[in-house]
């Protein structure tokens, strides 16, 4: 049932140098610590590296500068400029897809100005509403809601439970995860006299190619203009994305962060987990902000950027957190002495 | 397709001063930087007044403040109190409202006990359980779930996939969308020895009227009694309303943000994205918290709140968050330098 | 309709001593400020006592050390020693269970490979997929999704719209809730050259026994090994939980927090609203962490943490926030001033 690969057509595949015996066959991948004699495990961060004497893995993908450190040893090495990258690669061989039955399933409900290409695939229970195109290998898993007005490009993914509300275009082989609701309304609230009344929100969302949207994310449609994520962009689960953001290219965002409306960010920036950034700011390139800072203004220049005080016991952090609300008064209070002004 | 309107009978329609030919045609809205020769802009922000010049709008609302200082212009000028609102007004003109068949699908799930208006819609693959309630001209999108004893008042819209778990009642005119849970149970727990007891959650949710709740925002059952928001609360997506929570007419509530069990939040508060409020506070009506701010005791006053510290470049803040821990420390040595003590 | 019970019927099943009429009949429970004359109350925060006066309720639930202090009052007591537990459990007796039809709806879409208990009961329009298996009088509620190699086990309970991607194993007695996606692919990401490539989840997600997880919560299944929840785990809504982590027994957190990948949680936690932990930690048992705190490194010893600063006033917190902008400055110059050194 699972797969066997020659650790010699392995090295030969992806072009990687191997010290063992090409004929050792491996049926799987694992971490150091639990793969078994017939799984190939990888050494990327060196942290773990204690871990290789012990290993039972068949074999190891390391880095060069790493061989020789390593001398003797039981398990074959396969030598990569990046380790990670390659058993990203390699695990992929050993990934069992799940079994997608072609075409429309029988019970869903498809409008008929809709247009689905003869290999797209759409699961049970989905509603495809009017206008909506669905490309070539698309999958719609079972129970998706694609709006009037979406599309879902060529070899892209919608798994079970997702919803596209409405003026949604996904490019090609993106991928979105269970629960994510592109396309609903952005929160466009004018307050008139005692009552809010709302601002329609007549954009849509555009997602690049080769996009990743996690679980239970929310990308909201634009107030006039497209909110929109460009190529390659990867957002983890329960994530906000507001009205008329703009994520650049090969930006990846990290659980539970938040962009608030109209702000632009970057290409290949890093957001940390639970990170926000509020409207109406610009985010430079190549920037990082660590997990659960708040950034309120814009940031010109690439680099990590941070927010938030440390962890500390409770009863530390009291006394500091007590001393935070009268900070402006102590560094007044130094000022004087270094004046020689004594406060009173 | 596009709905096209004189700017005399819009400046009629909304009673706004009109600077400039009513026969222009409008056929649509746009950003000041975007409007297209046919389209309507707006100048609310000051911020955005230098685009004015370059603008291809066919017309611009502004404040009446703004008219002399703006002075000959290519554009012509409608002038509102709050150019905001009616732009939101007339926006509203061009929504293209997607198409809603009446009556109820026939793959509806509709328990024989439930009651629905002639007028309501309900849409596929829905399920309406016992003793449901389902008010005139209200629109249920694909894929939701009405569960027993809920119901829906006149004129109200929930987008697809929306779920009221158990004993909501939704006011008039009210939006869900979509994603969003309302009336799970509260996380009530007591702990017996050595493990937890579940507190059963014997109450329901109430929504006011004019209410709008955003994507994958969930709302609790109350543990005893409702949890409850009045009329015209607005939250936006991702929000967590734990059991028992009483939000107050007209406030907003940014994304992410969430309410611990038994708060109370006051009228016409504005709560930033990503603010927590810990459980059975007291929040006054017209505080602002701002955004990721922490509530941790009751607020009695109107104004604005914030807790946090700014974002930094790493290295800096690094330095500044390794002070933080022994700040109180600090303090005392300040104190002890002024009562001319020397800290050892 | 409403069942009722004799307070000595009460008192006699839970093993409680009763000060009063134990003919008297109950008819439900309520908080002492809104229980009726037919229900029963509790007295478990000391902060409450003061309305136990002017209750109407006709029975209150107390400890055995308020009762001499109470005195004489018009309500029957009920000696506990923990009046909370007691009222989870007697509160239990008044709850209306939905009724639930057994067996499998006949919308429902079921792989011929997966198994289901013929005590067990699936909603409508569910998708249970290829393996799957649901166990004894498991109840799958509506329009969920229960993905290839899940399995249900037995007492557990599904609410409306929970989907379980892949490989997700759920315990006994488990309940989940509402839009909860459990099993979606974790966030793992190799970054080559110029793009990310995906890396492989090839693990699943094991739920132990009497877990609860709240309305849309996400667990997302493991890298290589599975991500873990212990028995009796109870995560509130809207909690993310990445790939690879372990959470141990008893832990309870609170909505909004967030775990990142391969992060081990000890056994008898607390982790408030809002709360997160980076990547790659191991958090000792019975630790616990305020709301909205950031863990950024292993903790070791039980006991209460926090980070963040308190809530103030905005104009008082941005003058002490912009001083922590300088605090490392400012801790050199007190250093300097105490060594007698001037700052320039």
């Amino acid at each position: 049932m699972s797969s066997a690969f020659r650790l010699g057509d392995i090295a030969e595949r992806f072009g990687l140098e191997l010290h063992g015996d090409p004929d050792t066959l491996v049926r799987g991948v694992g971490t150091l610590a639990q793969a078994s004699p017939e799984q190939l495990g990888f050494l990327a961060n060196p942290r773990y590296r204690s871990q290789l004497a012990s290993s039972s893995a068949a074999a190891v993908i390391v880095r060069a500068v790493d061989v020789e450190s390593i001398g003797v040893c039981d398990q074959a090495l396969l030598v990569a400029a990046d380790p990670y990258v390659v058993f990203a690669k390699i695990a992929a061989l050993f990934e069992t897809r799940m079994d997608i039955p072609g075409g429309i399933h029988p019970s869903a409900v498809v409008d008929e100005s809709a247009r689905i290409a003869g290999s797209a695939s759409v699961g049970a229970f989905c509603v495809v509403e009017a206008n909506a195109l669905i490309g070539d290998n698309a999958i719609i898993g079972a129970q998706c809601h694609i709006g009037p007005d979406c599309e879902v490009g060529a070899g892209s993914r919608l798994m079970p439970h997702v919803t596209l509300v409405c003026r949604v275009r996904i490019g090609q082989r993106a991928t979105i995860h269970s629960g994510a609701v592109l396309g609903a309304d952005g929160f466009g609230l004018a307050f008139e006299h005692d009552h809010w009344i709302k601002v329609p929100q007549l954009g849509g969302v555009r997602i690049g190619d080769d996009c990743e949207i996690g679980a239970n994310t929310t990308i909201d449609r634009g107030a006039l203009e497209d909110t929109v994520l460009e190529n390659d962009v990867r957002l983890d689960n329960q994530i906000q994305i507001a009205h008329n953001v703009i994520i650049g290219a090969h930006t990846a965002i990290a659980g539970c962060a938040a962009i608030a409306g109209s702000t632009q960010v970057g290409k290949n920036c890093l957001i940390g987990g639970g990170a926000g950034i509020i409207g109406h700011l610009t985010i430079a390139d190549r920037v990082t902000i660590t997990a659960m800072s708040l950034v309120t203004h814009s940031i010109r220049n690439p680099g990590e950027y941070s927010s938030g005080t440390p962890i500390q016991e409770g009863k530390l952090w009291r006394r500091n957190a007590a001393r935070f609300k009268h900070l402006d008064r102590l560094a007044r209070q130094v000022a004087d002495i270094e004046k020689g002004t004594p406060n009173e």
